[in-house]
């Protein structure tokens, strides 16, 4: 099939989709989560391929490792499902009817979306974790994927369509053709395809917004910050500020930098970098960091900007709260930005000022989680200010109709 | 100043925007509303410069109406900034705050955009409109309007910016310079632009969507229908057919097409042909509705696409209300669809299948407005399902951010 032919069997397959109950989306998804299990050899097989060829182009070992899948991930692929079919379902949701002075009733009704493109890179389990968000939010899925996943992939989307009972076999599809340009016409699909979610690394994010004519979704890059106050629980802060570095370094929400209030740095540093340094995490400090321990590497101007991923952090003394805000606002991503202190006013300075999409205060960034948030399942984690931010779940993968009941009105 | 800068200046003012009391807005909102009253020959005198130069050009007399600013109409735009100043304003509202079971508060805080670009075409009242919009929101705005009204739009806007009492000064900017490139400049301004709201004829937000990376919000285009269901009230589908066709027919939620159930057609069709012809619209028809007056025109496969915004309506004899909703599926543009009837089944399934931002059942399509909903305000009207969906008010220029409330929460 043409990507066209896709498109267009995409919108056909929305327009069913948007109008099945909820037990018939839970009932398909239920028998796409045992077919997943029972045909997990033929995911393996396919799996086999891909794996033999990232070791023959020498890919990284944390690479493969992503694209690997056996029964023990398959089994937690179709667990995911399941989970999905108990939440609750946000279509049909009638929000606000008023009754205006004509007489006309007005209400917003939760719709799905339509047709969600979504570009992805080597990770398989995106393939079912992301068609079966959009199974139960209504939507039409298109997707493509790497080509280093590509085999695992035709696999997994096959058993979905043919075992998916009940849902319409156009909601899910698969781009099999890898090229770039399959790629770059998907974006361009505006009489298809009414979202596009690019999930992967910062280039291939920054690739979907350039080229996109869709509307897009970014989801992303975390650059993100512990402030810790003059006024605070010294032993609070050094617990956040591991938390949110060591826990889980690679993801988006962990911490890149910490910003130190000049009052406290004297009590404060020489308490986190010795634990810094044992838990392995690489210091680059500024000019005043430096004189706390000679280890430390200077932090350049990069270095403020950049997101780590890695066992690595900036460290920045500050001269108060409304230079951290200044030098958050400059450098952060807009993703999660915690402070560490007791003052009240300090606390609501920050909550206010600080434009991002999750702000904390006394708690880890690393919280900016659909599931910690409790919407029991995550698509990405929002990074604009359009349509959706921070992390989205089901409800983000919808948008609204007004419904207007009338009795003859006329204007 | 460049774009760049004037990107620059509009971020920070949005920060201290995003901040600014309810009071302050309105306090800025009224001074303006005062200033552009007692300055109005200043506006006047610009506005002329603008009409001559359009009369050089030979530019239609419609235009050149949208053009002209006269006192009364400068009077109009200062009472409708005035009004703005009295809409609740939107921002700081945190919406279901819940405790999750570590402890952790969450709630989402209704939040400026940031920065909004509006590039709009000949009418300056726009200008003193949307930025009253923007301001009211807590948004900084770029304005970037047609060569034809410039001089007009550096009038209003200076005075906008010199007599905006308390608001900061960044927080209203013209793009003086009118050129192909800079509108393509502000396109693609992702560092400083958080959305683009164009709003003008087809070809501008075509030009729009196709050219920035900054996310757009589409507005505009509506081939509108109404179906008059096989059992109706005929007096009311009549009343309903001609308010929807002639009341304005310029507009996007003007009615374009009639679809007629093949059932009615005999009673429906000698009442509401006459009607029409009485108001000077002409009729192209299908083969059916040809035979029931011979001056019909036959309507072509792209009369049912055509959004005429004028006296001329295609009617369509239809099978049922199946044929009825994929014809609108197929045709129409996702604006604002009605039925007229007085079957239950009928009217669900229609509000259940149209997938349009507006789908009333018993009253005219011209009631997709900002004010006709009660929202006090329109920036516009979406005709995209991503961020806003039908018509803008102060609501729609704003998004979230998540605010957590911990005591030392990490994971």
């Amino acid at each position: 099939m043409t990507l066209i032919e896709l498109g267009k069997a995409a919108k056909i397959a929305a327009r069913e989709l948007a109008i099945l109950s909820t037990d018939a989306k839970n009932k398909g998804l239920l028998s796409i989560a045992d077919a997943l299990v029972a045909n997990a050899q033929s995911i393996i097989d396919a799996n086999k391929i891909d794996i033999e060829n990232a070791m023959a182009k020498n890919i990284a070992e944390h690479m493969i490792d992503r694209l690997t899948l056996d029964e023990k991930r398959i089994s937690d692929i179709a667990d995911g499902i399941r989970q999905i079919a108990t939440l609750p379902d946000p279509i049909g949701e009638v929000i606000g009817m008023v009754k205006r002075p004509n007489g006309l009733l007005i209400g917003k009704k939760r719709v799905p979306l339509g047709v969600i493109g979504i570009i992805y890179e080597a990770r398989p389990n995106v393939t079912a974790d992301a068609a079966a968000l959009c199974i139960k939010s209504g939507n039409a899925t298109i997707l493509r994927g790497g080509s280093e996943a590509i085999n695992s992939n035709k696999a997994i989307v096959k058993i979905m369509q043919n075992y998916g009972e009940g849902l319409p076999r156009g909601c899910i599809s698969l781009v099999e053709d890898t090229s770039r340009e399959t790629a770059t016409e998907l974006m361009r699909m505006t009489d298809y395809v009414d979202v596009l979610i690019p999930r992967g690394g910062a280039g291939l994010i920054k690739t979907v917004v350039e080229n996109a004519k869709v509307p897009v979704i970014e989801t992303g890059t975390g650059n993100c910050h512990v402030y810790v106050d003059e006024n605070c629980d010294l032993e609070m802060a050094k617990n956040i500020v591991i938390n949110a570095k060591i826990s889980r370094p690679s993801v988006c929400n962990a911490e890149e930098s910490l910003l130190v209030h000049k009052n406290i740095a004297d009590k404060f540093l020489p308490i986190i970098i010795p634990e810094l340094k044992q838990n392995n995490v690489e210091i680059r400090g500024c000019a005043e960091t430096l004189k706390y321990d000679n280890s430390i590497i200077p932090a350049t101007e990069e270095d403020w900007a950049t997101e780590y991923n890695d066992y690595i952090i900036s460290v920045k003394v500050i001269e108060d709260i409304d230079h951290a805000i200044l030098h958050i606002t400059k450098y952060g991503t807009m993703h999660s930005e915690a402070i560490v202190t007791n003052d009240y006013n300090a606390s609501q300075k920050f909550l206010n000022e600080i434009d991002a999409a999750a702000v904390y205060v006394n708690a880890s960034t690393r919280f900016t989680d659909g599931f910690e948030f409790g919407f029991g399942a995550e698509i990405g984690i929002s990074t604009q200010k359009v349509h959706a931010r921070g992390p989205m779940g089901l409800l983000e993968l919808t948008t609204i109709k007004y419904i207007i009941y009338g009795n003859g009105q006329i204007r």
